[in-house]
């Protein structure tokens, strides 16, 4: 298995990998990340030619672990030089890297995945073995996907400890937009309209603006490259909760009243707190209609996380 | 010390007390949340009118810790049974609180208080004498306020652990809109957005949304009085929100760019990482213009936390 690029996600996709017992090496382009990768007992090395051409020769399983502005260019390196790899990215959209690896060539052997875990932190040493721990791990199960394939980047997810969630690239990325892109849009605002009233406002702040702008804290980039590569799926959401609040702003102005919003937030959020993940267990990886059967279970709430049910039926 | 109100925060009040060696008693209305005091060890009762009197008896300050709808009754109580006492309040809005207690004829001996802390969780059982620990206590530092009550005010919540900010009422609300009651909108605009996309959606979600909604989980009757009683400066809150996000909306429709919201977001997160909480050394209470000095130190993030400086210059 090879991971490229040793970032908080990448890193810990690495260390992940390597404690469940699998081969495992990794690239990132800093050799400051290599440098302290390998302090802390990995394989990592600054060359992605090389790494890409042992990844060719084992036929290793690539991660593509890098922001969505790096794609391109990791992408044109795998076409050249280990274009018969299977292949999985961990990044946080999912048709826009559909896409570029389509337009490399790469379609055949790629199934997408998006582990929905990470911090504030970025880099290498904010990396953990335990991050995906009991997360849910979308994998990317869209029309023509390979079965085999499917099968070898759900095992990874859950020898990281993840479960399993198929979705479709263009479904996995309106959810985003909504539970993940959006939250780090309503953060940055709410941070920035606290500053504005100054350090008094600051120095009140307790729990429900912590936690409401903890996302705040990530840099600015990589919730930029997030969130500008979701763009559309994003405007949607926005659009959706400008229209709550303007109602609000109206209601309260109007009649003193929050009562619409605050009860179907209060609503929504039970909603969350009670929801009940199942295993599905009545769909055969490979089989006829897997993948739209697949896909619906996951709408309707249904996950993996035995890894005997992830092996396509043809290889067993 | 009487502690009207037995829930989340007057509960904690109460028990903060007890522990810091003071004699306290509570009072609430429901019969369910006094009998759990009782059974905890402390001293309530549901008799409000005896309650009072003996406040009335023995000089006690009494903390007002009732929701905002119920202010009015318990206040009319107060001004028959017990208007000698010093009183002051841990209500979440200070304007609404100060003018109930002036229309009851309490304001001489009224000084508001208002802990910034507080859980998703409401009641009794809720309560945790560890509550105010570390946190900041506004004290309300409006124009006319009686330095020997500010002074006991002010020793309540540095016994609760907390340190003291001094503020005018309406600077504490412009200030809270900001810092509590925005945040407490858009968690709840969150929570619906998310719930929209189903449970695909919901069973995404990981960090940003659990965080970014925690607070979507308060009992929406706590929630909505605390934002109707502050509709004024959450308008203004609200309207600043909207403006930042419309205005990313439109930069993201236009230019695919997030990167006006996202970088003020990130400093403003940052500046409240590093605020520096300064004591207030060079303003003693009651001395000539010390309720203006003390309000200009709170604006410029100065607080305190010594007992030694809180009584007022002339008792001491």
């Amino acid at each position: 298995m090879c991971v490229l690029g040793l970032g908080l996600i990448g890193g810990s996709v690495l260390r992940a990998s390597i404690a469940a017992g699998r081969t495992a090496w990794g690239y990132n382009r800093s050799a400051g990340a290599v440098e302290d990768a390998r302090a802390d007992g990995y394989d990592a090395d600054t060359d992605l030619e090389a790494v890409l051409r042992r990844a060719q020769r084992s036929g290793a399983l690539i991660v593509v672990a890098v922001p969505v502005p790096a794609l391109d260019a990791v992408l044109g390196a795998v076409a050249t030089h280990a274009p018969d790899c299977a292949l999985t990215d961990v990044v946080s959209v999912k048709r826009a890297v559909l896409d570029a690896v389509r337009g490399h060539g790469l379609g055949a052997r790629f199934v997408g995945g998006h582990p929905m875990a990470g911090t504030s932190q970025s880099g290498w040493a904010a990396g953990d073995v335990a991050l995906f721990r009991d997360a849910v791990w979308v994998v990317g199960t869209d029309d023509g996907v390979d079965p085999v394939v499917w099968g070898q980047v759900a095992a990874l997810a859950v020898d990281c400890g993840s479960v399993v969630v198929p979705a479709a690239a263009d479904e996995h990325d309106a959810a985003a937009a909504r539970i993940s892109h959006l939250p780090h849009l309503l953060a940055e605002a709410l941070a920035t309209v606290a500053a504005a009233g100054g350090d008094l406002a600051l120095g009140l702040a307790a729990g429900s603006f912590r936690d409401g702008t903890r996302v705040a804290g990530t840099a600015p980039e990589l919730v930029r490259a997030m969130c500008e590569a979701n763009s559309g799926e994003l405007i949607v959401a926005l659009d959706e909760a400008l229209q709550l609040l303007t109602d609000a702003r109206d209601a309260l102005s109007d009649s003193g009243s929050t009562e619409t919003l605050v009860t179907a937030g209060h609503a929504a959020r039970l909603r969350y707190e009670n929801l009940d993940r199942w295993e599905i267990t009545d769909v055969a990886v490979g089989e006829d209609g897997w993948v739209e059967r697949m896909r619906d279970a996951g709408r309707r709430g249904g996950a993996l996380r035995a890894r005997a049910r992830l092996a396509s039926a043809g290889t067993r």
